[in-house]
């Protein structure tokens, strides 16, 4: 008999699951979505107020309506008959570099700015640097500007949950991804470029700030995603002719009117 | 220029993306992940103690350690080089009847039950002739009875959750899909058969309910269990090695010791 | 240490790959990839003759244009940044009922009206009666009818080919595929509906004929399919921009031009 | 309207399909797989000689068991109750850098020693500074060497294809990726180290000689394999119990036993 293989991140035993060592039945109830996601991906229960930004950024990543990609991907399948798994997983293979890559990719630039920082010392010329040598390999750094969102309040709203959790009261490392990302803001102001950091430049300052893997980022797109795609693959199998031909503009939005959240 | 074709899901304006008609950014930190599913998958949301049932049923269904199908199809894939999303769509790919399935499956044996009791008057009679119609179809009843969780506190704690979520004070119809469910469990003890309703079963039970359309319950242990496929992916990708022969039976869990939510 | 278990498809020593008992260093070069796949497929090496015949359904499938779902999703998937395979998987999960199962759904039909024929005497009373439960049933027969070709001259080559392997000198089953399927063309005539026998009815009836079970009739349009799935996520890749809205419709051909087979 | 979008594969008319202008019912029984396979590719109808290596190649790569992270990908799907069109999906996901992937790594090492030998004069210096770039990188070069297989016969029966083919009577180009290849085996030889050119290598290297895109070499691989995934899917689904766990390794073949292509 070989060596068992190791995993680190659930045990089952008889009426008992535990994932990184707690019990689910205890976590059900008493831990928010939000907060298993974290435990999960990064192995520990966080408190409350960082499972509220989780939860945050989950709902930030929801949808965003019929025309991403990964949203046609799963109606064109769902379109010949497929079962809803069948349909999701063409929606999530949709997910990569250029639709939902850009929380992973802002990352890797807010660490490089932080590391240049931390060994030189400003944060603004570590910004412009990195924003040069972006330049010089002919990229763009992702997560900053929006094609259609110029002022994306969601933005705005991740930044503000990330104070109320007081996830920079504690910062004791300088400069924060938080730092890094008002800095490239900045770099590209003093050349002229209104770049302002998007939702995914947000999310990845966040998530840089709470400790977690870039390479494991773009999971939590697809966590969150995988529920709108859902509802658009289940949409298709019940209110659409199979085989349509499904036009990735020409569409309109005929659900609930706007309405304001009470509370 | 044709028609444009209509989707009631999310409407998507410049610095706006509404979700049933609530903006996203105004449900961020304010709703719950369950409850933007929810108000995904049925069009409203939900009262925070229904969103809490729906959080716990997510949580119940985040991982199943590395045996499931899904877990081995995502590792397997991963094992080769794969990308994290190209992995979870290979996990997810494996979410079908016979997996993850059995929530849909017992959500319409305990609609028929239901249809049967409305039409006939009595909920154990019912469910005895629903047993006996699955039996001469050849067909087990999906959710009830469990290879290995023979007590599954994931069940108890679930009905707990739902008691108090007052889901079945404001219960008009009758009977409910509890009481089918536990019509059912009566039928098979006096048959001489201990099958208990299992946490699939309990929650079919749950939805069906809260008026979920059976068709789109499997969606949600697609969305909970992405979560599980990206952790098991992703310790695929970064701790073992490439194109190893991934036993389904001969691991070890490594991680964490068990460990008391103080809550 | 469990019972090992069975596989009779492949067997690999050490310097020899054997596909159902034949080394495939033996068959390349001398079997053709149409052979190789009816050995896989079927269990048994045919003779060159019915080898020329599933290359000609192969080739029948190989690509169909930019519009069928699998090349949309194929390329909305590619367009994002996927790998080639990320992107060929998308497209066969397209492969569904209503795209590419035509085959399988026509040999169900066709099977039907052997069935009843060989019980009752009469391929044409047959062939009606089978019309008839698929009117009763609210279904349409599938191989018969096209929206676009309405004398597709694959259909006749392909008959043509089956003659050329003598595939009908031999039959001594009665009435054959090929008898089901001219009987249902008639029955339809003498409804007065002209619903020719379309590519995928006629490669389910010689499949049929030459012994295919249904079930894995789709599998060969896959394997078909999958090379024009390869090109077109390949020139998504190398042709196209990122994240393109690719319109279902409105595209133009700008191959090479028409140019005859001189053979 | 916005411009039509652009693609060189198929034009689809009434009544007619062309493939890079081919009609495909002309070429149904005159072109073999092989030949329409490099059609859609390349663009180019082959010879048949070259049509015959192309299925030979395909041939090739058309099954190797249980064991590969594709078959087993497959059959852990098509074990939950998928569709073929999904467990087939699933198999292709594992075909990536680690698996199928040595034949483009191998064209790309190839090419590189070309690169040089062009600049520079000779062959086998080239090959020997090709190994020393890749061994400064920490990486292998694919395509030599082989686990399982020392001697593989398919490797030598390649290249007595390729040269019936006369592929190498009219190679203008010097050297040859075949001349790469074999100063590559030297060289490696010169350092003691025996790493002969194994069947993915050998694949690169007619490939290479053809003219074909490196990019797209996977593709081929994909296109051969999907015919394995086929049979091994569908074997599970109608062989197998549902949900049973697949051992990656203790298994066995009970298929026809050894028997000898008499042609």
């Amino acid at each position: 008999m070989p060596e068992p293989w190791p995993t680190a991140i659930t045990k089952i035993e008889p009426n008992r699951v535990a994932v990184r060592g707690y019990d689910i039945a205890d976590l059900m109830g008493r831990a928010s979505f939000g907060e298993a996601v974290h435990l999960l991906l990064t192995g520990d229960l966080p408190d409350p107020a960082v499972g509220r930004l989780i939860d945050a950024i989950l709902v930030s990543s929801v949808d965003h309506g019929a025309t991403p990609p990964s949203a046609l991907a799963a109606r064109t399948v769902a379109s010949t008959g497929a079962s809803l798994s069948q349909a999701v997983a063409a929606g999530v293979l949709a997910i990569n570099e250029s639709h939902g890559g850009a929380i992973e990719g802002c990352a890797h630039a807010l660490s490089r700015v932080i590391e240049i920082a931390r060994l030189e010392g400003d944060v603004l010329d570590a910004a412009a640097r990195v924003i040069d040598e972006y330049k010089a390999d002919g990229r763009r750094i992702p997560g900053f500007g929006h094609r259609l969102h110029t002022a994306d309040p969601r933005t705005a709203r991740l930044f503000a949950l990330a104070n109320e959790a007081d996830l920079y009261e504690e910062a004791d490392a300088t400069p924060t991804a938080l730092d890094a990302a008002r800095a490239l803001e900045r770099a590209f102001a003093q050349r002229g470029k209104a770049f302002p950091i998007n939702v995914d430049g947000a999310i990845a300052a966040v998530l840089l700030d709470l400790g977690y893997d870039p390479g494991v980022m773009n999971g939590l797109f697809i966590i969150a995603r995988s529920a709108g795609l859902v509802a658009h693959a289940r949409e298709e199998q019940t209110r659409m002719p199979r085989m349509r031909r499904i036009d990735p503009v020409n569409h309109t939005y005929d659900g609930p009117p706007d309405r304001r959240l009470e509370r």
